[in-house]
């Protein structure tokens, strides 16, 4: 009656959003006030005033059959052009407005991508820890995940099994800098080592690795971290890019997929990716969401709320004895577990109302993370649950 | 480099958007009042006043956090129960908010729902005229598109021949009424004569056939001609649906998949449209629009403009010795060619700045589309062009 692969998909919930549910029913128990939900990553910090400034002007115009009307399958071309323009003013990467292809946010972006690509046997490599999703999306699309584990100690690919990975299959990599759930930056001497092996591998095999930047955290960074723009270091790159997290709209799916104008055959590639956006169903990005976008192009994220909670949850968790990195970006803070069993030690935080997430999806057994996008004040309020989970271990 | 069916779906474009380059070129040339361009399905009635006061009701709220964050990926649990409420409403289906998944409108509903269902070697039935994209999801989503005829006067399906089309590889059928492009809509009797069918064959193959409804242009009925609420007649029913055409919306891509209720296994293909959402990047459909929808549900399009168009043009073509179906519905006037090659006809007129669209991607060579969601003052300049354009057929 149904597929299954889509079936499985659709009941198996994940572990995130089993935290969630679990969350709902232990604060009907407890109260509110007794639960500290670190497990998803919906911003707290409201939308910038530029985003509703530019929403109450398009609604002002006299007619709104444009305004909600259809735009081109790529996107309206100011809205590309703006978008152009901003990455050009910013990074100097030369992008132009055909090489822009608006979607529906992050998640639209990856599979438009990915499906453009995709063609049978192709392999994608995914560096852990990693979003769990894009396991989902590339074998949706056809093609097979391979996972490249990481440096422990600087949360950076492990480079030799990054270059044992790569095969004649290879289509494409993802990078994901800031990183979910790490909060690492890859810095531009990773970045360039990872454009290297991509580059030599590349020519062995005779093909062309695309890498698929996925920068939905490219705006949040602390302390004047450089992220570099991934176009500049290597040709053959895509970036996908959504505004879920910079202007804290996550619900209006919106977001872009940019070219590297040097990208090999790009053009052919552009054109595959209007075509697997028109098969997947996505008609064009939703219109005025496309408009307050290129309106807000230049506008900042309060980052200074996010830093406030990052070095609070921080220096609080290591100064009790936890073993975390310190995130330079996104709002995640990944801590190795108290036990070996990630699993068993959410389980346990959740006794004491905390609820965090397992590695072992992240491609990361033996860690957790903690979405720090939430209240500061919650964050204030959960220190002595994370001082008294430490101890149960202490016993 | 790149996936080739992507590439061909993304290279050549469609009939229609060739028109409308054409249209930009002649306007150019010869003025643009001196271009008819009846090519595309975009609606030319502005949105209700509801619209626009729900938008400026929600961008009020004093946190905008919870408007435009992440819903639960089958859409808000109120905005589903107003749709819900409006389906019982309207039509006693039965319907609750679990069998509700909103979507980013009839594009997506439709590549959802036959992901959701496709499995390998399944075809799926599509009833011609039909929309040409039809053919690109069903395709997309690893199935085999199935045309069948329809009855040259009626405009209805071409029963016999839908009976000798369903094999038990048949996993679906797509029923669009009222239809785009021929604007009519299938009477209580067809749909009957169709439910049957699909029974009968049904049980002789051991298999359940899901109709699915295709149905953005609903609302849109002269006459008060009725509209059989397909799930009512047919247990195994899916309806996919947009606000596109009824709210003017079309660029804000917002729509929803109501599964019957008597849906044979309903919670297992309910599961499977969430996990074709989740593996085709679908996070959820857009916030604010959700919203929006909700507050507009029983909102009504403005009927009377379009029926003004229709009575017009459908009278002075028909005076003129053109040969079309009335249409009862849409927005569509579907007319038979004045030569055999539709292409040919289309091509002809267009010297005379008439832009219409040829049957034969509809799966209905011989005919032509001429979209009326455009300005009344635009049809009435045009009349004199379609005069010259049958009289250069009589010299």
């Amino acid at each position: 009656m149904y597929n299954e692969t889509m079936y499985g998909l659709g009941s198996h919930r994940s572990v995130i959003r089993d935290l969630f549910e679990f969350g709902k029913k232990r604060a009907a128990e407890v109260g509110a006030d007794k639960v500290y939900d670190f497990s998803l990553g919906n911003p707290n910090v409201p939308a910038p005033d530029g985003v509703k400034a530019a929403a109450e002007k398009l609604l002002a115009m006299p007619d709104n059959t444009a305004l909600h009307g259809y735009t081109s399958a790529q996107g309206d071309a100011n809205v590309r052009k703006a978008v152009a323009d901003n990455i050009n003013a910013r990074f100097s990467a030369g992008v132009t407005p055909d090489l822009i292809y608006m979607t529906c946010g992050a998640a639209a972006s990856l599979t438009v991508t990915l499906n453009a690509l995709c063609e049978d046997g192709d392999e994608f490599i995914l560096l852990a820890p990693y979003f769990p999703e894009y396991a989902v999306f590339v074998k949706a699309a056809g093609g097979t995940p391979v996972v490249v584990p990481f440096d422990e100690k600087t949360f950076a690919p492990d480079l030799t099994a990054l270059k044992n990975a790569v095969t004649p299959h290879t289509k494409g990599i993802i990078v994901n800098s800031p990183n979910n759930p790490s909060g690492t930056v890859y810095t531009r001497e990773t970045i360039e080592r990872i454009a290297a092996i991509l580059r030599e591998k590349s020519a062995e095999n005779g093909t062309h690795i695309v890498l698929i930047a996925d920068e939905p955290y490219r705006e949040l960074v602390y302390d004047d971290i450089e992220v570099p723009y991934l176009m500049n270091l290597y040709p053959d790159t895509a970036v996908c890019y959504s505004w879920s997290k910079s202007l804290s709209l996550p619900g209006e799916r919106i977001g872009y997929i940019a070219l590297s104008p040097r990208m090999y055959e790009v053009n052919g590639v552009y054109a595959a990716v209007c075509g697997a956006g028109r098969a997947q169903g996505y008609v064009c990005a939703p219109a005025m969401f496309q408009y307050i976008a290129a309106a807000c192009v230049n506008e900042k994220p309060d980052i200074e709320a996010y830093r406030r909670n990052r070095d609070l949850i921080y220096s609080s968790l290591t100064e009790m004895g936890y073993d975390c990195v310190r995130p330079d970006g996104a709002f995640y803070l990944f801590v190795r577990s108290l036990e070996p069993d990630a699993g068993a030690f959410s389980d346990r935080a959740k006794n004491y109302g905390l609820l965090i997430v397992p590695g072992d999806s992240f491609g990361a057994p033996g860690y957790v993370r903690i979405s720090y996008c939430v209240s500061h004040d919650m964050i204030a309020r959960s220190l002595p649950a994370f001082r008294a989970l430490i101890d149960s271990y202490k016993k």
